[in-house]
Protein backbone atom coordinates (compact mmCIF):
# COMPACT_ATOMS: atom_id res chain seq x y z
CA UNK A 1 0.00 0.00 0.00
CA UNK A 2 1.06 3.88 -0.67
CA UNK A 3 1.07 5.25 2.94
CA UNK A 4 -2.23 7.62 3.41
CA UNK A 5 -0.26 10.61 4.09
CA UNK A 6 1.47 10.11 0.84
CA UNK A 7 -1.21 9.81 -1.35
CA UNK A 8 -2.85 12.96 0.47
CA UNK A 9 0.34 15.28 -0.52
CA UNK A 10 -0.73 14.07 -4.62
CA UNK A 11 -3.77 16.07 -3.53
CA UNK A 12 -3.82 19.81 -4.48
CA UNK A 13 -5.26 22.50 -2.83
CA UNK A 14 -7.59 24.70 -3.63
CA UNK A 15 -6.72 28.51 -4.54
CA UNK A 16 -2.77 27.20 -4.16
CA UNK A 17 -0.36 27.98 -7.09
CA UNK A 18 1.01 24.93 -8.70
CA UNK A 19 4.93 24.49 -9.90
CA UNK A 20 4.85 20.84 -11.37
CA UNK A 21 8.58 21.12 -11.12
CA UNK A 22 7.99 20.54 -6.95
CA UNK A 23 6.28 17.19 -7.94
CA UNK A 24 8.82 14.47 -7.99
CA UNK A 25 8.00 12.72 -10.71
CA UNK A 26 10.08 9.24 -10.03
CA UNK A 27 8.65 9.43 -6.69
CA UNK A 28 8.42 5.57 -5.33
CA UNK A 29 7.87 3.45 -2.02
CA UNK A 30 11.43 3.06 -0.01
CA UNK A 31 13.02 -0.34 0.29
CA UNK A 32 13.42 -3.56 -1.43
CA UNK A 33 10.70 -5.06 -2.66
CA UNK A 34 8.50 -2.30 -2.45
CA UNK A 35 7.44 -2.84 -6.14
CA UNK A 36 6.09 -6.36 -4.80
CA UNK A 37 4.24 -4.84 -1.74
CA UNK A 38 2.88 -2.16 -3.51
CA UNK A 39 1.30 -4.69 -6.37
CA UNK A 40 0.14 -7.01 -3.49
CA UNK A 41 -1.79 -4.35 -1.94
CA UNK A 42 -3.25 -3.05 -5.18
CA UNK A 43 -4.41 -6.67 -5.49
CA UNK A 44 -6.42 -6.13 -2.05
CA UNK A 45 -7.58 -2.92 -3.09
CA UNK A 46 -8.58 -3.66 -6.59
CA UNK A 47 -11.48 -6.66 -4.49
CA UNK A 48 -12.77 -4.14 -1.94
CA UNK A 49 -13.16 -1.89 -5.67
CA UNK A 50 -15.12 -4.57 -6.87
CA UNK A 51 -17.19 -5.15 -3.98
CA UNK A 52 -17.73 -1.45 -3.43
CA UNK A 53 -18.82 -0.84 -7.38
CA UNK A 54 -21.62 -3.69 -6.73
CA UNK A 55 -22.92 -1.11 -3.66
CA UNK A 56 -22.55 1.83 -5.72
CA UNK A 57 -24.53 -0.13 -9.00
CA UNK A 58 -27.06 -1.25 -6.17
CA UNK A 59 -27.89 1.70 -4.59
CA UNK A 60 -28.38 3.79 -7.71
CA UNK A 61 -27.91 7.62 -6.65
CA UNK A 62 -24.36 8.35 -6.63
CA UNK A 63 -22.58 8.11 -9.37
CA UNK A 64 -17.77 8.25 -10.00
CA UNK A 65 -16.24 10.26 -12.76
CA UNK A 66 -12.77 9.83 -13.19
CA UNK A 67 -10.59 12.42 -15.14
CA UNK A 68 -7.31 11.32 -16.67
CA UNK A 69 -4.96 13.89 -17.87
CA UNK A 70 -1.83 13.35 -18.80
CA UNK A 71 1.54 13.90 -21.69
CA UNK A 72 1.52 11.29 -24.36
CA UNK A 73 3.07 7.97 -23.33
CA UNK A 74 2.55 8.95 -19.39
CA UNK A 75 0.73 5.60 -18.86
CA UNK A 76 -2.96 6.25 -19.19
CA UNK A 77 -4.39 3.03 -21.21
CA UNK A 78 -2.06 0.64 -18.89
CA UNK A 79 -3.66 2.52 -15.77
CA UNK A 80 -7.26 1.96 -17.62
CA UNK A 81 -6.51 -1.64 -18.29
CA UNK A 82 -5.10 -2.60 -15.17
CA UNK A 83 -6.99 -0.63 -11.84
CA UNK A 84 -10.56 -1.14 -14.45
CA UNK A 85 -10.26 -4.51 -15.57
CA UNK A 86 -12.01 -5.96 -12.38
CA UNK A 87 -14.78 -4.17 -12.48
CA UNK A 88 -18.04 -5.25 -13.92
CA UNK A 89 -18.27 -2.95 -17.60
CA UNK A 90 -22.20 -2.69 -17.08
CA UNK A 91 -21.47 -0.38 -14.29
CA UNK A 92 -18.04 1.18 -15.95
CA UNK A 93 -17.69 3.32 -18.91
CA UNK A 94 -14.75 4.25 -20.56
CA UNK A 95 -14.67 7.40 -22.70
CA UNK A 96 -11.36 8.07 -24.74
CA UNK A 97 -11.99 11.40 -26.31
CA UNK A 98 -10.09 12.57 -29.48
CA UNK A 99 -10.40 15.23 -31.65
CA UNK A 100 -13.55 16.60 -31.69
CA UNK A 101 -16.71 15.36 -35.04
CA UNK A 102 -18.00 18.05 -36.69
CA UNK A 103 -21.31 17.10 -34.97
CA UNK A 104 -19.55 17.96 -31.76
CA UNK A 105 -18.05 21.08 -32.96
CA UNK A 106 -21.32 22.35 -33.67
CA UNK A 107 -21.98 22.90 -29.66
CA UNK A 108 -20.06 24.40 -27.13
CA UNK A 109 -17.02 22.13 -25.96
CA UNK A 110 -18.72 20.41 -22.70
CA UNK A 111 -22.01 19.48 -25.12
CA UNK A 112 -19.86 15.86 -25.44
CA UNK A 113 -18.76 15.45 -21.96
CA UNK A 114 -22.65 15.82 -20.45
CA UNK A 115 -23.85 13.13 -22.95
CA UNK A 116 -21.36 10.72 -21.65
CA UNK A 117 -21.75 12.04 -17.60
CA UNK A 118 -21.77 8.92 -15.57
CA UNK A 119 -25.01 7.78 -14.70
CA UNK A 120 -26.69 7.27 -10.90
CA UNK A 121 -24.76 4.17 -9.56
CA UNK A 122 -21.60 3.77 -12.11
CA UNK A 123 -18.51 5.01 -12.90
CA UNK A 124 -17.52 6.76 -15.80
CA UNK A 125 -13.27 7.32 -16.68
CA UNK A 126 -12.84 10.13 -19.00
CA UNK A 127 -9.95 9.11 -21.26
CA UNK A 128 -8.73 12.61 -21.79
CA UNK A 129 -11.34 15.34 -21.08
CA UNK A 130 -13.06 18.66 -21.51
CA UNK A 131 -9.52 19.69 -20.11
CA UNK A 132 -8.47 19.30 -23.89
CA UNK A 133 -10.10 22.55 -24.09
CA UNK A 134 -7.33 24.29 -22.27
CA UNK A 135 -4.70 21.87 -22.91
CA UNK A 136 -4.23 21.30 -26.78
CA UNK A 137 -6.19 23.69 -28.05
CA UNK A 138 -4.37 26.82 -25.59
CA UNK A 139 -1.06 25.01 -26.84
CA UNK A 140 -2.02 25.42 -30.60
CA UNK A 141 -4.85 28.38 -30.83
CA UNK A 142 -4.84 28.07 -34.20
CA UNK A 143 -7.54 24.71 -32.86
CA UNK A 144 -9.86 27.73 -31.46
CA UNK A 145 -10.44 29.41 -35.03
CA UNK A 146 -11.52 25.74 -36.01
CA UNK A 147 -13.78 25.34 -32.93
CA UNK A 148 -16.86 27.40 -35.26
CA UNK A 149 -17.11 30.00 -32.60
CA UNK A 150 -18.67 33.25 -33.93
CA UNK A 151 -15.18 35.64 -33.76
CA UNK A 152 -16.37 38.49 -31.36
CA UNK A 153 -16.60 35.59 -28.68
CA UNK A 154 -12.58 34.58 -28.76
CA UNK A 155 -10.77 37.70 -26.56
CA UNK A 156 -8.24 37.20 -24.36
CA UNK A 157 -10.23 36.08 -21.69
CA UNK A 158 -11.32 32.94 -22.95
CA UNK A 159 -9.25 30.63 -21.06
CA UNK A 160 -10.70 31.90 -18.09
CA UNK A 161 -13.61 31.78 -19.04
CA UNK A 162 -13.23 28.13 -20.03
CA UNK A 163 -11.71 27.34 -16.42
CA UNK A 164 -14.97 28.87 -14.94
CA UNK A 165 -17.04 26.86 -17.28
CA UNK A 166 -15.49 23.43 -16.17
CA UNK A 167 -15.43 24.51 -12.49
CA UNK A 168 -19.28 25.32 -12.88
CA UNK A 169 -19.59 22.07 -14.81
CA UNK A 170 -17.89 19.85 -12.16
CA UNK A 171 -19.93 21.62 -9.28
CA UNK A 172 -23.22 20.94 -11.06
CA UNK A 173 -22.43 17.49 -10.97
CA UNK A 174 -21.26 16.94 -7.43
CA UNK A 175 -24.16 18.92 -6.41
CA UNK A 176 -26.48 16.21 -8.04
CA UNK A 177 -24.50 12.96 -7.01
CA UNK A 178 -21.02 12.83 -9.00
CA UNK A 179 -18.00 12.05 -6.55
CA UNK A 180 -15.17 13.67 -9.29
CA UNK A 181 -11.46 12.30 -8.73
CA UNK A 182 -9.32 13.82 -11.86
CA UNK A 183 -5.95 12.39 -12.06
CA UNK A 184 -2.80 13.76 -13.81
CA UNK A 185 -0.02 11.19 -14.43
CA UNK A 186 3.20 13.26 -14.33
CA UNK A 187 5.71 11.53 -16.53
CA UNK A 188 9.34 12.96 -16.67
CA UNK A 189 10.64 14.00 -20.32
CA UNK A 190 13.00 11.76 -20.05
CA UNK A 191 11.07 8.53 -19.29
CA UNK A 192 8.76 9.81 -22.20
CA UNK A 193 12.17 9.37 -24.69
CA UNK A 194 12.76 5.97 -22.77
CA UNK A 195 8.75 4.80 -24.04
CA UNK A 196 9.01 6.49 -26.96
CA UNK A 197 12.02 4.66 -28.07
CA UNK A 198 10.43 1.49 -26.41
CA UNK A 199 7.50 1.56 -28.69
CA UNK A 200 9.83 2.66 -31.99
CA UNK A 201 12.32 -0.62 -30.93
CA UNK A 202 9.55 -3.47 -30.25
CA UNK A 203 7.40 -4.64 -32.84
CA UNK A 204 4.44 -5.02 -30.68
CA UNK A 205 4.20 -1.81 -29.47
CA UNK A 206 4.76 0.05 -32.70
CA UNK A 207 1.06 0.82 -33.12
CA UNK A 208 1.35 2.72 -30.22
CA UNK A 209 4.05 5.40 -31.81
CA UNK A 210 2.79 8.05 -34.46
CA UNK A 211 5.09 10.58 -35.80
CA UNK A 212 2.67 13.35 -34.37
CA UNK A 213 3.85 12.33 -30.67
CA UNK A 214 7.42 13.77 -31.75
CA UNK A 215 6.22 16.81 -32.95
CA UNK A 216 3.96 17.18 -30.07
CA UNK A 217 6.80 16.47 -27.80
CA UNK A 218 8.10 19.69 -29.12
CA UNK A 219 5.41 21.66 -27.56
CA UNK A 220 6.84 19.88 -23.84
CA UNK A 221 7.24 23.33 -22.55
CA UNK A 222 4.07 24.91 -23.63
CA UNK A 223 2.12 21.92 -22.05
CA UNK A 224 4.00 22.08 -18.93
CA UNK A 225 2.88 25.69 -18.59
CA UNK A 226 -0.93 24.54 -19.82
CA UNK A 227 -0.84 22.30 -17.17
CA UNK A 228 0.11 24.20 -14.31
CA UNK A 229 -2.23 27.37 -14.84
CA UNK A 230 -4.98 24.49 -15.76
CA UNK A 231 -4.41 22.94 -12.23
CA UNK A 232 -3.93 26.04 -10.42
CA UNK A 233 -7.57 27.06 -11.97
CA UNK A 234 -9.20 23.62 -11.66
CA UNK A 235 -8.18 22.71 -8.39
CA UNK A 236 -11.51 22.88 -6.28
CA UNK A 237 -13.00 20.85 -2.97
CA UNK A 238 -15.79 19.24 -5.41
CA UNK A 239 -13.42 18.16 -7.99
CA UNK A 240 -9.78 17.94 -6.76
CA UNK A 241 -6.88 17.32 -8.98
CA UNK A 242 -4.07 14.35 -7.83
CA UNK A 243 -0.26 14.81 -9.28
CA UNK A 244 0.60 11.03 -9.20
CA UNK A 245 3.67 10.75 -10.33
CA UNK A 246 4.00 8.26 -13.19
CA UNK A 247 7.82 7.73 -14.00
CA UNK A 248 6.92 4.33 -12.04
CA UNK A 249 3.78 2.68 -13.55
CA UNK A 250 3.39 0.28 -10.59
CA UNK A 251 2.96 3.59 -8.29
CA UNK A 252 0.68 5.28 -10.59
CA UNK A 253 -1.58 2.47 -10.77
CA UNK A 254 -1.61 1.38 -6.87
CA UNK A 255 -2.06 5.05 -6.31
CA UNK A 256 -5.18 5.45 -8.57
CA UNK A 257 -6.67 1.71 -7.35
CA UNK A 258 -6.12 3.47 -3.54
CA UNK A 259 -7.24 6.69 -4.04
CA UNK A 260 -10.79 5.55 -6.33
CA UNK A 261 -11.22 2.58 -3.47
CA UNK A 262 -11.17 4.83 -0.76
CA UNK A 263 -13.62 7.83 -2.47
CA UNK A 264 -16.56 4.80 -2.84
CA UNK A 265 -15.97 4.02 0.89
CA UNK A 266 -16.06 7.24 1.41
CA UNK A 267 -19.76 7.29 -0.02
CA UNK A 268 -20.21 4.59 2.38
CA UNK A 269 -22.67 2.63 -0.30
CA UNK A 270 -24.16 -0.24 0.94
CA UNK A 271 -26.99 -2.18 -0.66
CA UNK A 272 -30.33 -0.57 -0.13
CA UNK A 273 -31.58 -2.29 2.97
CA UNK A 274 -35.63 -3.11 2.86
CA UNK A 275 -38.31 -2.18 4.92
CA UNK A 276 -40.64 -3.96 6.98
CA UNK A 277 -43.87 -3.77 4.87
CA UNK A 278 -41.07 -4.82 1.93
CA UNK A 279 -39.99 -7.63 3.67
CA UNK A 280 -43.72 -8.84 4.63
CA UNK A 281 -44.31 -8.62 0.78
CA UNK A 282 -41.67 -11.00 0.30
CA UNK A 283 -42.31 -13.73 2.46
CA UNK A 284 -45.98 -13.71 0.90
CA UNK A 285 -44.27 -13.37 -2.73
CA UNK A 286 -41.89 -17.05 -1.43
CA UNK A 287 -44.91 -18.82 -0.31
CA UNK A 288 -47.01 -17.99 -3.26
CA UNK A 289 -43.68 -19.03 -5.35
CA UNK A 290 -43.60 -22.28 -3.01
CA UNK A 291 -47.04 -23.33 -3.82
CA UNK A 292 -47.04 -22.94 -7.42
CA UNK B 1 -45.84 46.59 -34.54
CA UNK B 2 -45.62 46.48 -31.03
CA UNK B 3 -43.90 49.61 -29.91
CA UNK B 4 -40.14 48.88 -28.87
CA UNK B 5 -40.13 50.70 -25.94
CA UNK B 6 -43.01 48.43 -24.33
CA UNK B 7 -41.21 45.51 -25.69
CA UNK B 8 -38.06 47.03 -23.62
CA UNK B 9 -40.45 47.14 -20.55
CA UNK B 10 -41.34 43.00 -20.67
CA UNK B 11 -37.27 42.55 -20.31
CA UNK B 12 -36.57 42.12 -16.96
CA UNK B 13 -33.52 43.92 -15.25
CA UNK B 14 -31.08 41.70 -13.57
CA UNK B 15 -30.99 41.87 -9.55
CA UNK B 16 -34.17 43.66 -9.38
CA UNK B 17 -37.07 41.76 -7.40
CA UNK B 18 -39.84 40.61 -9.26
CA UNK B 19 -43.49 40.51 -8.33
CA UNK B 20 -45.51 39.74 -10.62
CA UNK B 21 -48.74 41.44 -9.52
CA UNK B 22 -46.57 44.76 -11.14
CA UNK B 23 -47.28 43.18 -14.57
CA UNK B 24 -50.72 43.60 -16.07
CA UNK B 25 -51.41 40.19 -17.73
CA UNK B 26 -53.95 42.16 -20.25
CA UNK B 27 -52.03 44.87 -21.30
CA UNK B 28 -52.49 45.24 -24.88
CA UNK B 29 -52.27 48.22 -27.28
CA UNK B 30 -54.67 50.90 -27.24
CA UNK B 31 -57.27 52.03 -30.28
CA UNK B 32 -59.63 50.59 -33.03
CA UNK B 33 -58.12 47.85 -35.12
CA UNK B 34 -54.88 47.26 -32.50
CA UNK B 35 -55.32 43.98 -32.84
CA UNK B 36 -55.64 43.78 -36.92
CA UNK B 37 -52.56 46.27 -36.81
CA UNK B 38 -50.56 44.24 -34.75
CA UNK B 39 -51.11 40.31 -36.68
CA UNK B 40 -50.34 42.61 -40.07
CA UNK B 41 -47.10 43.72 -38.77
CA UNK B 42 -46.54 39.82 -36.98
CA UNK B 43 -46.61 38.24 -40.47
CA UNK B 44 -44.03 40.54 -41.79
CA UNK B 45 -42.60 40.11 -38.88
CA UNK B 46 -42.39 36.25 -39.30
CA UNK B 47 -41.12 36.90 -42.90
CA UNK B 48 -37.92 38.23 -41.97
CA UNK B 49 -37.92 35.89 -39.17
CA UNK B 50 -37.84 33.36 -41.87
CA UNK B 51 -35.13 35.37 -44.14
CA UNK B 52 -32.47 35.80 -40.62
CA UNK B 53 -32.87 31.86 -39.89
CA UNK B 54 -31.77 31.10 -43.46
CA UNK B 55 -28.91 33.22 -42.80
CA UNK B 56 -28.04 32.03 -39.04
CA UNK B 57 -28.71 28.31 -40.73
CA UNK B 58 -25.65 29.43 -43.49
CA UNK B 59 -23.47 31.17 -40.84
CA UNK B 60 -23.29 28.21 -39.16
CA UNK B 61 -21.93 29.99 -35.95
CA UNK B 62 -24.61 31.60 -33.59
CA UNK B 63 -27.48 29.80 -32.37
CA UNK B 64 -30.36 30.24 -30.36
CA UNK B 65 -32.29 28.91 -27.59
CA UNK B 66 -35.63 30.42 -26.84
CA UNK B 67 -37.03 28.90 -23.43
CA UNK B 68 -40.94 29.11 -22.96
CA UNK B 69 -42.55 28.96 -19.22
CA UNK B 70 -46.33 29.58 -18.06
CA UNK B 71 -49.36 28.26 -15.92
CA UNK B 72 -51.54 25.69 -18.14
CA UNK B 73 -53.27 26.95 -20.35
CA UNK B 74 -51.11 30.24 -21.20
CA UNK B 75 -50.44 29.47 -24.35
CA UNK B 76 -47.55 28.27 -25.19
CA UNK B 77 -48.78 26.09 -27.58
CA UNK B 78 -50.81 28.13 -29.31
CA UNK B 79 -47.35 30.50 -29.44
CA UNK B 80 -45.00 27.64 -31.33
CA UNK B 81 -47.68 26.90 -33.81
CA UNK B 82 -47.97 30.49 -34.73
CA UNK B 83 -44.56 32.16 -34.20
CA UNK B 84 -42.79 29.33 -35.43
CA UNK B 85 -44.86 27.49 -38.39
CA UNK B 86 -42.87 29.63 -40.83
CA UNK B 87 -39.85 28.93 -40.07
CA UNK B 88 -37.33 25.98 -41.44
CA UNK B 89 -37.87 22.63 -39.68
CA UNK B 90 -34.32 21.85 -40.52
CA UNK B 91 -33.22 24.46 -38.89
CA UNK B 92 -35.58 24.60 -35.94
CA UNK B 93 -36.33 22.06 -33.28
CA UNK B 94 -39.37 22.26 -30.25
CA UNK B 95 -37.96 20.29 -27.44
CA UNK B 96 -41.85 19.44 -25.09
CA UNK B 97 -39.86 18.73 -22.05
CA UNK B 98 -42.35 16.30 -19.94
CA UNK B 99 -41.85 14.56 -16.30
CA UNK B 100 -38.47 13.15 -16.77
CA UNK B 101 -37.29 9.46 -17.74
CA UNK B 102 -35.99 6.91 -15.60
CA UNK B 103 -32.91 7.33 -17.82
CA UNK B 104 -33.01 10.87 -17.14
CA UNK B 105 -33.72 10.91 -13.62
CA UNK B 106 -30.77 8.47 -13.41
CA UNK B 107 -28.55 11.84 -14.48
CA UNK B 108 -28.07 15.21 -13.40
CA UNK B 109 -31.21 17.43 -13.96
CA UNK B 110 -29.60 19.66 -16.70
CA UNK B 111 -28.25 16.12 -18.66
CA UNK B 112 -31.25 16.30 -21.07
CA UNK B 113 -31.15 19.73 -21.44
CA UNK B 114 -28.02 19.84 -22.51
CA UNK B 115 -28.18 16.81 -24.81
CA UNK B 116 -30.51 18.98 -26.60
CA UNK B 117 -29.21 22.26 -26.45
CA UNK B 118 -29.06 23.70 -30.06
CA UNK B 119 -26.43 23.56 -32.62
CA UNK B 120 -24.62 26.51 -34.23
CA UNK B 121 -27.10 27.72 -37.32
CA UNK B 122 -30.35 26.42 -35.38
CA UNK B 123 -32.77 27.38 -33.21
CA UNK B 124 -34.71 25.42 -30.73
CA UNK B 125 -37.27 26.23 -28.48
CA UNK B 126 -37.54 24.59 -24.88
CA UNK B 127 -41.34 23.89 -24.65
CA UNK B 128 -41.44 23.75 -20.73
CA UNK B 129 -37.33 23.50 -19.52
CA UNK B 130 -34.93 23.19 -16.88
CA UNK B 131 -36.87 25.80 -15.08
CA UNK B 132 -39.67 23.26 -14.17
CA UNK B 133 -36.77 21.75 -11.61
CA UNK B 134 -37.30 25.27 -9.83
CA UNK B 135 -41.32 25.16 -10.29
CA UNK B 136 -43.02 22.09 -10.29
CA UNK B 137 -40.55 20.04 -7.83
CA UNK B 138 -40.43 23.88 -5.59
CA UNK B 139 -44.23 23.33 -5.31
CA UNK B 140 -44.58 20.27 -4.99
CA UNK B 141 -41.11 18.69 -2.72
CA UNK B 142 -42.37 15.18 -3.07
CA UNK B 143 -40.74 14.85 -6.16
CA UNK B 144 -37.91 15.92 -4.89
CA UNK B 145 -37.34 12.71 -3.29
CA UNK B 146 -38.16 10.88 -6.20
CA UNK B 147 -35.18 12.25 -8.20
CA UNK B 148 -32.71 9.83 -6.55
CA UNK B 149 -30.76 12.42 -5.00
CA UNK B 150 -28.32 11.06 -2.50
CA UNK B 151 -30.18 12.06 1.06
CA UNK B 152 -27.33 13.90 2.13
CA UNK B 153 -27.47 16.03 -0.78
CA UNK B 154 -30.81 17.31 -0.28
CA UNK B 155 -31.11 20.46 1.73
CA UNK B 156 -32.23 24.13 2.31
CA UNK B 157 -29.84 25.51 -0.26
CA UNK B 158 -30.99 23.19 -2.81
CA UNK B 159 -33.06 25.95 -4.75
CA UNK B 160 -30.60 28.59 -4.48
CA UNK B 161 -27.89 25.92 -5.84
CA UNK B 162 -30.37 24.88 -8.61
CA UNK B 163 -30.73 28.70 -10.03
CA UNK B 164 -26.46 29.10 -9.57
CA UNK B 165 -26.41 25.62 -11.79
CA UNK B 166 -29.11 27.38 -14.62
CA UNK B 167 -27.44 30.80 -14.39
CA UNK B 168 -23.66 29.12 -15.17
CA UNK B 169 -25.05 26.56 -17.41
CA UNK B 170 -26.77 28.95 -19.76
CA UNK B 171 -23.86 31.40 -19.57
CA UNK B 172 -21.27 28.36 -20.92
CA UNK B 173 -23.85 28.69 -23.25
CA UNK B 174 -24.13 32.13 -23.88
CA UNK B 175 -20.24 32.03 -23.95
CA UNK B 176 -19.93 29.31 -26.62
CA UNK B 177 -22.17 31.50 -29.12
CA UNK B 178 -25.95 30.21 -28.06
CA UNK B 179 -27.98 33.72 -28.11
CA UNK B 180 -30.76 32.80 -24.65
CA UNK B 181 -34.31 34.39 -24.89
CA UNK B 182 -36.64 33.39 -21.87
CA UNK B 183 -40.25 34.00 -22.18
CA UNK B 184 -43.00 33.86 -19.17
CA UNK B 185 -46.04 34.28 -20.84
CA UNK B 186 -48.32 35.92 -18.08
CA UNK B 187 -51.48 34.87 -17.70
CA UNK B 188 -54.31 35.63 -15.20
CA UNK B 189 -55.75 33.16 -13.06
CA UNK B 190 -59.61 34.29 -14.38
CA UNK B 191 -57.94 34.30 -17.69
CA UNK B 192 -56.98 30.55 -17.22
CA UNK B 193 -60.19 29.92 -15.80
CA UNK B 194 -61.94 30.67 -19.01
CA UNK B 195 -59.64 28.89 -21.28
CA UNK B 196 -59.96 25.87 -19.16
CA UNK B 197 -64.03 26.24 -19.31
CA UNK B 198 -63.69 26.53 -23.32
CA UNK B 199 -61.64 23.31 -23.30
CA UNK B 200 -64.52 21.19 -21.20
CA UNK B 201 -67.49 22.88 -23.78
CA UNK B 202 -65.77 22.63 -26.95
CA UNK B 203 -65.52 18.79 -28.09
CA UNK B 204 -62.58 19.80 -30.17
CA UNK B 205 -60.49 20.95 -27.26
CA UNK B 206 -61.47 18.28 -25.17
CA UNK B 207 -58.13 16.34 -25.71
CA UNK B 208 -56.32 19.66 -23.83
CA UNK B 209 -57.86 19.02 -20.75
CA UNK B 210 -56.79 16.95 -18.06
CA UNK B 211 -58.64 16.48 -14.64
CA UNK B 212 -54.70 16.71 -13.72
CA UNK B 213 -55.12 20.68 -14.92
CA UNK B 214 -57.24 21.65 -11.87
CA UNK B 215 -55.61 20.01 -9.29
CA UNK B 216 -52.50 21.91 -10.03
CA UNK B 217 -54.46 25.10 -10.29
CA UNK B 218 -55.10 24.98 -6.36
CA UNK B 219 -51.45 25.60 -6.13
CA UNK B 220 -51.32 28.86 -8.15
CA UNK B 221 -50.18 31.33 -5.31
CA UNK B 222 -47.62 28.64 -4.70
CA UNK B 223 -46.66 28.81 -8.15
CA UNK B 224 -46.80 32.69 -8.36
CA UNK B 225 -44.06 32.83 -5.54
CA UNK B 226 -41.65 30.13 -7.29
CA UNK B 227 -41.74 32.03 -10.37
CA UNK B 228 -41.19 35.16 -8.57
CA UNK B 229 -38.23 33.95 -7.20
CA UNK B 230 -37.14 31.48 -9.99
CA UNK B 231 -37.19 35.10 -12.18
CA UNK B 232 -35.74 36.80 -9.75
CA UNK B 233 -32.56 34.66 -9.29
CA UNK B 234 -31.97 33.66 -13.12
CA UNK B 235 -32.66 37.00 -15.21
CA UNK B 236 -28.75 37.58 -16.32
CA UNK B 237 -27.73 39.59 -18.81
CA UNK B 238 -26.75 36.73 -21.17
CA UNK B 239 -30.20 35.51 -20.51
CA UNK B 240 -32.87 37.50 -19.95
CA UNK B 241 -36.47 36.83 -18.96
CA UNK B 242 -39.38 39.00 -20.58
CA UNK B 243 -42.81 38.80 -18.91
CA UNK B 244 -45.06 38.98 -21.80
CA UNK B 245 -48.99 39.77 -21.07
CA UNK B 246 -50.73 36.60 -22.55
CA UNK B 247 -54.02 36.96 -21.62
CA UNK B 248 -54.70 37.85 -25.16
CA UNK B 249 -53.09 35.21 -27.05
CA UNK B 250 -52.27 38.34 -30.36
CA UNK B 251 -50.25 40.02 -27.81
CA UNK B 252 -48.06 36.88 -26.89
CA UNK B 253 -47.73 36.20 -30.26
CA UNK B 254 -46.87 39.35 -31.49
CA UNK B 255 -44.54 39.90 -28.91
CA UNK B 256 -42.64 37.22 -28.78
CA UNK B 257 -42.44 36.79 -33.05
CA UNK B 258 -40.86 40.88 -32.84
CA UNK B 259 -38.22 39.49 -29.76
CA UNK B 260 -36.93 36.93 -31.43
CA UNK B 261 -36.82 38.22 -34.96
CA UNK B 262 -34.45 41.20 -33.29
CA UNK B 263 -32.44 38.95 -31.51
CA UNK B 264 -31.78 37.47 -35.01
CA UNK B 265 -31.23 40.72 -36.51
CA UNK B 266 -29.05 42.13 -33.50
CA UNK B 267 -26.83 38.98 -34.74
CA UNK B 268 -25.97 40.56 -37.88
CA UNK B 269 -25.51 37.42 -39.51
CA UNK B 270 -25.34 37.28 -43.39
CA UNK B 271 -24.63 34.51 -45.78
CA UNK B 272 -20.67 33.86 -45.60
CA UNK B 273 -18.91 35.75 -48.05
CA UNK B 274 -16.55 33.52 -50.45
CA UNK B 275 -12.90 35.12 -50.57
CA UNK B 276 -11.22 35.63 -53.94
CA UNK B 277 -9.35 32.89 -53.93
CA UNK B 278 -12.74 30.79 -53.70
CA UNK B 279 -14.08 33.19 -56.16
CA UNK B 280 -11.59 32.02 -59.53
CA UNK B 281 -12.18 28.41 -57.92
CA UNK B 282 -15.79 28.49 -58.80
CA UNK B 283 -15.37 30.01 -62.24
CA UNK B 284 -13.12 27.29 -62.55
CA UNK B 285 -15.52 25.11 -61.71
CA UNK B 286 -18.24 26.88 -63.77
CA UNK B 287 -16.17 26.29 -67.00
CA UNK B 288 -15.63 22.66 -66.39
CA UNK B 289 -19.43 22.06 -65.58
CA UNK B 290 -19.76 23.92 -69.21
CA UNK B 291 -17.58 22.00 -70.83
CA UNK B 292 -19.34 18.78 -70.12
Amino acid sequence: MIDPKRIAKFKLKPGKKVRLKDHDTAWRPDGKGAEEVTEETMAKNLELLNEAQGKLFAGDQWSILVVLQAMDAAGKDGLVKHVMSGLNPQGCHVHAFKAPSAEELDHSFLWRCMRVAPARGTITIFNRSHYEEVLVVKVHPELLSKQKLPPKLIHKTIWKERYDDINNFELHLARNGTRIIKIFLHVSKDEQKRRFLERLDKPAKNWKFSLGDLAERKFWDDYMAAYEEMLTATSTKHAPWYVIPADHKFVARAAVAEILTNTILDLAVDYPTVSKETKLAFADAREKLLSE
